[in-house]
C-alpha cells in the first residue's frame, strides 16, 4: 500500500519566515516543506502540500483527501479555535488525520488553547516548531507500517 | 406570483451518505434534492439548489436570492454555530428565510445547541432527517400562498 | 396501525389570541385546534387535545400517550426552558415526541433559546407561527406511513 | 370603579409561622390576612385571597384576575426564582401585578436574588415583613385612585 | 415512639420498569414499595408511601408528614435539580428528610449532579439501585432508636 | 421619638423630568419632594433631603444620618449596581435603611437587576415610580410607631 | 466467596474527634473503626482500614485493593472535590467503590458540592455521620450476597 | 514616501443602502467609496478599494497590502467577533492597520462589543458612521505625515 | 450656530506625561490642550477643557455642558469601566458625546475591553495617541456643519 | 534620607469603633493613628495621614505622594473591589504602595477576595487586625533602610 | 509561654535561588532560613523549619504542630491555588496559621489570585521577598506577647 | 555530551494494561518501557524511567533530573489537569519537559481538555497512544543533535 501524507497549512502559514518570526521562526513555507520532503523520503513516504486561506478550500481539500491520501497531517493555524466546519469535514473522512502546531499553543493568549479540531483527530503535536510536522512524519511511518 | 424557493446547503453537506450515515443517514445529496423536486412538484413550487463550503459562497447566493427567490431554507452546517457573518447576510435580505437541521442538533455536542443565525430566520426545524426540509416546503406552499 | 395524534398545549398556550398578540397572534386555541383537525383529516389523522397549565397533568398525559398515541406534538410553553421532569417524562415512552414554538423563541429573551426537552424529542419547530403545529402533522403523516 | 385587589400566595405560605420563624415571623397565613383585611377596608378596598402550592393553580388564578379584580399582589415564593410559567401568565393579562417577598431576598442564599417574574410585573417589595403587603394595598390605593 | 417512615417518589418514578431500565432497572414501583415492606418489617418500622408527578402535591404531603411521619425519605425525581419549592417544603418542616436517588446522579448529563434540594436534607444516597432506599430504611431504623 | 426621615437621591436623579421621561417621569426632583413632604406631614413625619453624584458624599450623609435621623430612604440610582464602599457606609450604621427605585430595574439592562446595597438594607421597592417613595413613607411610619 | 470490605479514610480524617466537633462530631477515627468492625461482624464481613494524607497513597491502596478486597468504602476528604488522580484509580479496578462523606456536603461552601470522584464509584452516601459508613456495609453486605 | 491607503470592507457591506437602512444609512458602497476619494484627495492621499465576503480573500489582501499599501483601514464586519485568522494576518503585516465600523458596536446585541481583531489593530474607530472612515483617513494623514 | 466643545478628561489623566509614558506618551495634560486648541481653531471650534479624578465631578459638568456646550469628547479613563453613573449622565443629556482612549483599550488588560459607558456614547476612538482627540474633533466638525 | 510614609484609609475607615465591631475591633480611627505613631517613632520613621470616602480625594492624594512621601500604606476599603480609578492611580506614581485589610478579606463575601488594586501595589497583607498596618511599617522600615 | 513558630515551605521552595530569580530572588532556602532565625532571635522567638513537595506531608506536619508550636507561618506555593486538603488541615487546628507569598501573587498568572488556604488562617501576606515572613514573625512577636 | 533522557510516568500509569484497555491499550509499562528502550538504542540515547502516583516524588524527581538528564519526556497522568505544584517545578529547571498522553485528552471528558502544565513545557504530544512517546523520542533525538 502506498504511503501518501496530504500536508494542509491553514491560514497564513504562508506567510512563514515573514510572520513573528519569535514565535515562528524565520525559515519561510517552502523551507518547511522542503525539509519535510527531505525527511519524508527517508521514510519511504511520499508527501502532497497543500495551504489555503480559505476555510472551505481547506474543507474541499480534506474531502478529496480520502481518495488520494493515507493520512493528513494538518496545520488548521486560527480555525482551529472555531472553525466547527473544519471539524466536521475531519469526521467525515477515514483516514487518520493529525493536528500540529509550531508553536506552544498553551502558553500563548487564552484562545488559542481551545481546540475545536482536536476533538475528532487522531492526536494532536504542538510546541515543537517544524518538528511538530516531522515528528507526525515519524507517527505516520510507523503506524501506516504496522497496520 | 412565482413560488421558487432556493435550497442552501453549507458545509460537509455534499458529504452526505458517506459522512457518519448513523446521524445524517446513508442517502447522498443527490438522492436529498431528487426527494425534495418531487415533494416541490407536488406543492407546484419550482426549487433552486446551491451547495457551498466556503462561507463567503453562501453569503454571496443569499444576497442574490432576493431577486430570483421568493424564499430560503438553509442548512448552514456547521456555520450554524460561528457564522455571524451569515447571520449578517440573512437579516440583509427581505424574504423569509428558513433554518433547518437533519439531525437534532440539541441531542448531540453542546456547542450545537447554539444557533447564531436561527435568531434572524423565519423559524427553525430540526431533527426529522431530511423531512426537516419538506416541511419546510410544506411550510412554505401555505405561507407563499397565503400572502 | 390508526395514525392518533396528540397534542399537547402548556401552560399559558390557553390565553391564545388574548396573549400577547403580536408575539402569538390573535387567534384563539380553539381556532388552532379547529385549523388543524382540519388539516389532520387531510392527512388521514386523529387528533386529540391536551392543554394544561399543570406540569404534572402534562407528565401523566404522555405517560398515558403511550397506549393510546401514535405520536406527540407537545408545545411545552414556557415548562420548555425548566422542567427536566417533562424531559424525563418524554424520554420514558417510546413514542416520537416533536417539540413546537409558535413564536422563533431564539429571537427572544435570552433563556428562550435553551430547551430542556428538545434533547429527548424527535426535533423540534419553531417560529412558524400555527404552521409550526402543521408542518408536525405533515411530518407524522409521511414518517408514520413509512414505518 | 371598583377596587379589588388579589392577593396570591405561593408555595409553603401556608405554613407561615411554622415555617423558619426567624425569617417570615410567627404570625399564621390567617393573621396576614386578617391585617390586611383591616388594612384594606382603610384603603376603602376589597380583597381576595388565593394561596396554593401548585404552580398550574397560580397560574389558572391570575388568567381569572383579569375578569375579578382590578390588581394583584403576588407572593410568588419560590416560584420567584424558577417559573418562566409563573411569569408568561402575569405578562399575558391586562392589569397591573406587584411582586411582594416578606424576607429581604437580596441578603439570603445566591439563587434568591434573581427573580425570574419581576421584569413582566409593575415592581417589587421585599424584605417589610408583612408590611410587604400592606405597603402593596397603599400602593394600588393610590395608583387605582388616580386612574 | 412510633416509627413510621414516609417514602415519597417524584415525576416518573410511577414508571418504573417501564422506564429506561438500564437506569432504573426492570422492577415496577409496587415492586420497589413491596420489597421495602418486607425490610422495615425486619427494622420493626411502618412505611407509607406516597408518590405524584404534581410538584405542589409533594409539597402538600411533605407539609402533612410532620404530623403523621417520624421521618421522611424521598426520592424528588427531576425536580431535585429545579425544585426550590419543594426545598423549601423540607426546610419548613422539622422531621428529618433524607434524599435517595436511584442512578448514580454524578454520572450522566451535568444537570443531574445539581440538587437543590440536598443542602436542606439531613443527607443524600445515590447510585445503589433499589438499595438507595433499603440504606435510608436502615439509617432511619437506627437513628430513630438512639433518639 | 421624633421621627424624622432621610431621604437620599443618588447620582443624575437631580435630573428628574429632564432625563428619559418614559423611564423617569416628566416631574422634577423638586416636584418629588414637594409631594413626599405632602404625604410625610399626612404620617406626622418630618423629611429632610439629601442629593448628590459623589459617592463620598452620599457616604458622609449616612454616617451622619445616625446621630440626626430616624431611618432612611436611599435611592441609589447607579451606585446600585457596584458601589460597595455605599453598601459598607449602610452597614456601618444602626438605623433601617429602605432601598427605592423609581423604574423596575428587574425590567431593564441586565446589569441593573444586580443590587450590591440591597443585601445590607432592610429592603427594596422598586418600579412604582415616585410612590416607591411613598410606599416607604407609608412602611416607617408604620414601623416607627411600632417600636 | 470472602467478604473482606476495605475503609479508606483520607486526608485530616485522623483528626476526627479533634476537627471542627460540630461538623464531624466527637468521636475519633479508633472510634469509627470499632463502630464499623462491631456492625461488620453483625454482616459477617471482615474489615480492612487505611487512613492516608497523602494522595498517591491512596491511589496505592486503590490499586492494590483490586487483589485484597471485595468493595472499598471511600472518605476521600477534600480530595473528593480535586483528585482527578484518585478518580483515575477508583475507574481504574474492578471492584465496587462506595463514596461516603460524614457530613452534608451540600450543605456547606460552594465548593464541597462537586466530586470529581463520584462519577465513578457506584453511589454516594453524604450526611449521615458515622451511619454514612454503616450505611454502606449495609449496602456491600447486601449486593456481595446477592451475587 | 507614496499615502497608498488600502481601505478594506467586509462581509455584507456591499449590501450598504439596502441593509438595515436604520443601522447603516441609505448611502450605497459605492457612495461610500466616492466620498471617501473626495476626502482623500483633500489630505493628498491615494485611496484602493476591496470588499468580499471571503474570510480567506480578505487574508490574502491584507498579506498584498504590505507591499502596495502605507496603512490599512479595514471594516470586518461580522468577522470582527469571530475571525482569528484575520487577527493573525492583520498582525503578520507591518503597516498599521486601523480598525473601523459604521455602527455603535457597543450599543447592540452581546456579542458585538467584542473585537477579536482590535487587539492587533492600531486603534478603533466606532459609531460615526461613514465619517468612522474618514476620521481614518484624517489619522493616517496626520500620522503618516509626522513619519 | 456656535460649535463649542467639551473636552472631559478624567482621572489620572492630569498625570500625563508622568504616568506610564509608554502607554500614554510624554507628553503633559497642557501639551495635549494647547495641540487641540491648535486644531480646533483650524476647524473654526472653541473648546472648553475640564479634568477631573472626582466622579461625581463629571456627573455634574456633564450635566452643565447640554446648556454651554454642542458636544463633548470624554475620556472616562478608569470610570469606562465601571462607572454606571457617568453612562447615565451621558443618557440623561441630549447633546451627542464621543468617547475616546489614548491608548488601545482592547491590547490591555482584560477588564480594559469592557466599556460601560460606550452603549450610550455617539461613538468610540480608542489606540490613536492624542489623535483620538484630534479624529473626534474632526468628526464634530464635519457633524455639526451638516446638522 | 527621610523616610516619611503616608497612610491612606478609604471609605468608612473613618467609622471605626463604631462599625461592626467583630470585624474590626472596638478602636477608633484615632486609637490607629496613635498606635501608629507610636510604633513609627520606634522605626525612626515619620508618618502622615490621610481618610476620605471620596474616591477622586484619595486620587489625588496619592498624586501628592509622589513628592512628599517615601512610600504609602493604603487600605482602600471596599474601593478594593471595583476602583480601577484609584488602581491606575497607584500605578501611576513611583514609590512603593503596599495594600493593608484589617480583616480577612478572604474569609468574608465572595466579592471581598477579589482586589482590582493589589496587582499594582508591592504587595498586600491583610487579616492581621490593625497589626496589618505595623507590619507594613516593619516592612518599609526595613526595605527603606536597605535602600 | 515559649514561642516557637514553626515555618512551612511547601513545593519547589527548595529551589529558592535557582527558580526564576527575577520572582524569587537569588538567595536559597538556607539563606531564607538563616535570615529568619537572625530575625527572630531579636524577637526573642525560636523557629522550627519544615519544607516538603509532598502535600500529605505538609499535613502531617501540620496536624502536629497543635502539640509543638505556638504558631505556623506557611507558604504553601502551588498548593495554595487548589489544596482543598492543606485547607482542611489548618482549619483542622487551634493555633493561628498565617499564609505568605515572596511574590505578588496578584500580579501574575490568573490561577494565583485564588488562594484556598487563606479563608482559614488568621491572614495573608504577599509581595514583599523574605520580608514576607520576617513580617509574619514581627507580627506573632506582638500578638503572642499580648495574649 | 551524553543523550540521557527522563522519562515520567505519573498517577495511574503503572496500570497500563490493566486499566481501561480500550482506553490505554492492554500493554503493560514494562512493556512501555522495553519498546522505548528499543526505540531510543536507535537514536543512540540512553533512558532513565520513574513512575509515581505521588505528586511530591515527581516534584523532587523533576528537580533531580536537572543534573541527571538532557531532556524530560512526562505523561502527568491526572496530574496534567491540576497539579500546579508540578507546573512550578517543571518551570524551575533549565532542560526541555515534553508532555505527553497516550489517549487523546481533547476526545474525552471536558476537565481532561485543560492542562496546567503544557503553558510551561516545550510542547505537547497526545493521542498516539505509544507512539506519543516514542516521537518524543524522535523529537529529541534531533532537538539535542542539532544544539
Amino acid at each position: 500500500m502506498s504511503k501518501k501524507i496530504l500536508i494542509i497549512n491553514g491560514p497564513n502559514l504562508n506567510r512563514l519566515g515573514k510572520r513573528e518570526p519569535d514565535l515562528y521562526g524565520s525559515s519561510s513555507l517552502n523551507d518547511l516543506e522542503e525539509m519535510l520532503r527531505n525527511e519524508a523520503s527517508g521514510f519511504d513516504m511520499e508527501l502532497d502540500f497543500f495551504q489555503a486561506n480559505v476555510e472551505g478550500a481547506i474543507i474541499d481539500r480534506l474531502h478529496q483527501a480520502e481518495s488520494d491520501a493515507a493520512a493528513v497531517i494538518i496545520n488548521p493555524g486560527a480555525f482551529t479555535h472555531y472553525s466547527y466546519a473544519i471539524r466536521d469535514a475531519i469526521a467525515s473522512i477515514h483516514i487518520p488525520v493529525l493536528e500540529v502546531h509550531i508553536s506552544n499553543v498553551h502558553a500563548r493568549e487564552e484562545f488559542r488553547s481551545t481546540s475545536v479540531t482536536a476533538p475528532v483527530c487522531a492526536g494532536q503535536i504542538s510546541g515543537l516548531g517544524f518538528e511538530s510536522y516531522t515528528a507526525g512524519l515519524y507517527y505516520f511511518a510507523r503506524r501506516l507500517t504496522n497496520e
